[in-house]
């Protein structure tokens, strides 16, 4: 395993695998032999050493550890491998082995091994986005009647629709699923420029190596190489990371919602899940968990792809090998996120009855605001928000319900006592009545998303 | 001045007059006089109550630095804005002040004034990086046959030409321009939700009162409220933090050229600019210090964000504050950093000499792997290499230039002597020859560059 | 105001006075001041010199903004600086004129002058932290005994006691206090070294003038200049955001008991504060919000200056300047979260009523650990195990009390019936008895706590 | 291995190894053998029992990846693994298996488990501290006499000794050693507090059993719980952060001075370090790399740090679980550096001669400064500085040393001729003459450092 015991809870063995040492190895291995076919097709090397060099491409045959041992003095993984990958040819094919990795630099190889990788996460991301989108979509739908309290500033508010509160949840994971394929189709680009960036070595059939390579690897050419200009790789970690940063928003409505004393929502439990030995009682939010420690620690790594961005001339010191090390660690935060919550809206418990009790338990307060309103049409704004004033007090001082105060209130009120129809005050306390506006916006918006979905799910990824 | 002393040399005088306390403070009355005139066109409140609202929504009538003190108690600068607002309106029209903000909320009014002033800073931006790229364009096609060393690891390592490495320069400030465009495009929203995004109070009329007031501002209106899913925001000052990185990645090259012992390059100077008091021969490269500043500390103002995104329900305790308080700093240290290095190669010396100087100064040594595939033409490539590793290591112990050693090494060399022509060796020690892939790589993607510029230059921003 | 509208109303006046652009150009007019005298003293300068230095290093003379402009060009604000100063002691006296700014450099003036600054501010947040240690031991003093719920991942988990659980706000604050003054010890040193840290142009008096010129400060000497070696003094700008986490946790936990539908705590209302004009039944914690923005952003503002350690050489290029800008928002965020939770906490309202209710609405659940261990006295541990598990198991299910269900259950089991005395079985489910272990441990901390804020209390600052 | 093969190169096998999972897992079985060891010890558990779960406490005994896999479910990894030696306990002794983890918490075993490991890691940082301290502080004394240049704002400034800058590279590491102990004396603690902090199932005797498993573990026993009240750890880690940026301000001069062009420093090559196949003049500084990687990453971690401390209540929510998997990056990060510079300086090659070119080629300007002011002595400071002023525009536009321009510059000049001593004026260009004053102050601050570290050798870690 490549990440360490305190990561590897958060994540996914599947994203472990992606960025597992033998994976980007194999990388690696597919980049030289794609080279040298390329190299062979262009007639800059033998096709006898072509296929020398793809008859030992095999992550399988080599010892990583001591590659990676190797790489502690060279400073580069690509050195040793160049190195034990010409030793290998070399066994079989002495001449063949001067054609390994000809051309090329340590970074074009390391960089386009990651771009490979990266293109697998990103599958697995995207996968992982369309499973939770569905859900919440289809969550959505069904509780779109569903009252709710609305919270401002941790303080209960108002009332609104449950489906449109989770759409606010669905709606930025469809953008993120749209972004994160643009900036995968901007950034999953092969590398190769050579040492310095100009494919000096390879003359003029540079370009064609390159389209060649490209092909085979099923990934686009890049303009020019991108050894120190990073902003297009940057940008597809920064979108990673804003993700994160959605699901982070997810899982923090989600663990205030399954506090005990509010007990909306409740992750799935049973089966070593989220329990307490000691606390029979206690189910923890372990996906929330999981979800907020990603979102806790991405910002972070994402900063530190921004801050290696100044990498000097035309190969970074330092500052490339630190941009590498932080960009696994996104995906794998990203892929706990993501599929920790798909566990939990996967089966997720939602407590109807628990959400109509929190807004009754405010004593009508929050339907203030709309009372006002409603009185507003008989007595002009300014009384009849001094009005409601006055009732709000007696429901802090006496402990009532608002909507219990009313009708003395009004029958004691010369204003109103004769022209209002108390019945339609009355109907203001409705929680489902409350939340029809927020209902409105959410079936317009739900058939919007729907769309969006269906059609990034048509869409072929990258 | 609303930036610290030790911000404001960092930035420029015109994008801190953006984020100026009465720059924003008006934005917020732009964004109230507007909602009223459009929840009047919509028959939500009398026209009288627009106009009179109209007719005091103008910063020079308050006192800003009360509003900021009483913004304090309150937790919000809306919340006295608005009272004041109301006050004042009721000075003139006593019914007209219960109309003040009428269905909205405090974020509705900051959000909206916060895009209103970033639509400004957008456009200083993309003015700056007009000018950046259309000078780099410049430059790089007078350089385009310039030889200059390429650098790798922060060490001399082959020859390429001036001018594609400042294409390298050129090309993410492109793509900067581009996608800001693209970041704003999406993120440039009205905010109108009230109390919590359900826009209750407007009834039926809040769409239609959205666009109106979106028209208004210029502005477009978002599928629904912002409040606490910030992703496009986000994404819009990550565009910037990039951007950032990508000037510093240009200020990191400037200031290694500039050292005194490499002297390529040179910044402007006289007037003031760069010079020591007591060191008479400095002359500090203040450009790339402003640019180089910039980049060190936007990407944690960029991941401070991302951190931010978990805000709470409907809306956010603390991370929207935090938020809104990291926003200015991303666009007052990109303008400072974009429009110091427009002085700085605005007026840039450029010692050609110089860098052919440290060419030289490397006795040949860049060129060995170039001689070495011109001989293995010859001699196969192990003997090729073999010989030139012999050659360079008499290099470095007696201190002359490869290739003044190459002749009699070729003469005293049974397999080389009468089979190689000496003189084509010779021509690989040239720097325009070295440079000369590097040249067929930049003539092309000049033009693709110019032909972005171009489209660029004449779309219209926003 | 030297700081953001966005910023204005999450700090305090009084910390932005600290570091307004007047105060720091006044601090370098002491520096100026104090080492003209001091050379004067070692008979490097004429006395005169330092007499008409001093008479003219007063900020009020100068046209403050006009320096900010003309440090744009020069890269740094001293150098204006010390040329208006030497030009407006050259209008009263020539000669002396050559005196000023004698042998020391741009990054001496400023740094010192940072450094009388930070001194200013830290004594404002040693004051704030006593007072809010004060009011929290004395607000664990008075509820040592009120139990409340202990809550872990977001669940309630058992009891604690309401003392126990402040007091684990207050020992990390204690802890800061008495850290910032110790770092503050180490790092708020004079800054003298001359162009490169040698001090080479005051000769064997460099010694001398550094220490008149830091007694004068009433600053120490340091052992060696710290241009480029930032270590203290980053250490020290870490503490502070070492306390703002502290105080961050503290707000989270208010912020989390505040929460409507929990309902412990709740800070000051009343008087413009924390009210929605929409929502009148709102008290938004506006002071846990302050703190959480606070808490929010400064790890990265911390970020910045570890990530600027790598000053280069004798004097650094944007790092310096980058980590100087960065210097006062930590201040300016810590201050502003100090003194809101001075505000909630000095008003805090603490609804014990409410409290013990949310212990009951468990169902006795949180004691099912307690009654397992009570049990397993009578019937081993896996029995009592097995015996409670039943047991919370249909209080799930029937929605009733484990209290409730207890005598029934002990008089069905032949294995309890006749052994186990009910009565010392139901005390567990007593609140108070449930809390007196954290009440054990509180009193013995609050004792420690007490003795640590006296100690800190009668210590001189710095 | 448990970090990513772009890691793995950056660090040592020794810190790998310190938070290897089985490193990791066994000091979990140390904590739970410990604990039920001293709560035997107390009467709270059988000896028996104790001893059969020491028995059984062997990493080696379980099947980490499935511990890791169930730890998924559970959101931790303490609850499959109690519940794996529970079942283990119980194959040899079912009563004794009640007894395992009795009382305590998953966050107890974790936290300590990682204190423990944490205290290793530390062992290797101070050792590592130890010995570049010492290389650093031989290489100051063998070159305390070595002009070289300084250079401010990455441009050549004036004349230092090359053993006082050594010596401010070694002054910060001695700091970190010695902070590294303080920090480590306060933050290596035992965590122990049972569910929710308040050792409750261990009734009085909780005291002492926390002090029993303390000293079976070399721990000390804290005030209080720590489960969320992270300071302490907090600052042990912005600890090892301060360190690897002040390694990173030695890397960031080593790299400076190891470019070709400059060439005053050279990390060791040879034996497969920092090589390069296509470039055979290339001498890559793999080491400064590594430690500019380190330094690059380290900031962004100790922020996440710090962004982590809000932890909720009595146990936190995901920002526990980011904070544990943030913290093994950071040592594994600084031990690399540290290791690489240790490297680097235990057999980096000084050219002193080149050291000296590079002062010449500067032509005098550096000392234009010392010969203002020795001049002014004869002729005043106003005439002396516009004298140089114009020798310096010569100097430039000639080409011409200063030096070489002084004696005919003196002999026109009616003022200087009889008057001034050009011997002793054209013995400022002397660099060694110039260092001196770098050099008075070295050596006194050697002296200081010897003793410091001499007293650090001798002091016992922990």
């Amino acid at each position: 395993m490549s990440v360490s015991i305190f990561d590897s809870f958060l994540t996914t063995t599947d994203m472990i695998a992606v960025f597992d040492d033998a994976a980007i190895v194999q990388g690696m291995f597919r980049f030289e032999q794609g080279l040298a076919a390329a190299q062979a097709a262009e007639g800059l090397v033998p096709h006898a050493a072509a296929r020398a060099i793809a008859g030992v491409c095999n992550a399988q045959l080599y010892d990583i550890p001591a590659l990676i041992a190797a790489s502690r003095r060279a400073g580069s993984l690509a050195i040793p491998l160049v190195k034990e990958l010409t030793n290998t040819v070399a066994l079989y094919d002495k001449d063949s082995a001067a054609f390994v990795h000809w051309g090329s630099t340590s970074q074009d190889v390391v960089d386009t091994a990651l771009v490979l990788a990266t293109r697998e996460a990103l599958t697995l991301l995207d996968a992982g986005l369309a499973q939770l989108t569905d859900t919440l979509l289809a969550l959505a739908e069904a509780h779109i009647d569903t009252p709710v309290l609305a919270r401002t500033l941790m303080q209960p508010a108002q009332v609104t629709s449950l489906g449109w509160k989770v759409l606010g949840w669905a709606a930025p994971l469809l953008r993120a699923r749209e972004r994160l394929r643009d900036a995968a189709g901007r950034a999953l680009r092969l590398q190769l420029g050579g040492a310095v960036g100009t494919l000096a070595v390879m003359g003029e059939a540079g370009d064609a190596v390159a389209r060649r390579l490209a092909d085979d690897l099923g990934l686009q050419v890049a303009d020019a190489p991108w050894h120190t200009q990073r902003d297009e790789w940057v940008r597809l970690g920064l979108e990673v990371a804003v993700m994160t940063g959605s699901l982070g928003k997810i899982a923090t409505d989600l663990s205030l919602m399954a506090q005990g004393e509010i007990g909306e929502l409740a992750e799935p439990s049973g089966n070593g899940r989220g329990g307490s030995s000691a606390m029979p009682h206690k189910r923890n939010p372990v996906s929330a968990m999981i979800a907020l420690a990603a979102a806790g620690r991405t910002p972070q790594h994402a900063a530190s792809l921004l801050a290696m961005m100044g990498q000097q001339h035309e190969r970074g010191l330092g500052n490339w090998q630190a941009e590498l090390a932080e960009w696994p660690p996104l995906f794998i935060s990203a892929h706990g996120a993501l599929q920790a919550l798909n566990d939990a809206f996967g089966a997720l418990t939602v407590d109807t009855g628990r959400m109509r009790r929190n807004i009754d338990a405010l004593q009508g307060l929050i339907f203030a605001e709309a009372l006002s309103i409603g009185l507003a049409e008989y007595i002009g704004r300014p009384a009849a928000h001094e009005f409601v004033e006055g009732l709000t007090r007696r429901v802090v001082a006496e402990g009532r319900h608002l909507a219990d105060l009313l009708p003395e209130a009004v029958s004691s009120s010369d204003a109103l006592r004769d022209r209002c129809d108390l019945a339609s005050l009355q109907a203001l306390f409705d929680p489902v009545a409350a939340a029809s506006s927020a209902r409105r916006l959410a079936v317009r918006q739900l058939a919007r998303l729907r769309e969006e979905a269906a059609s990034l799910n048509m869409e072929p990824t990258q």
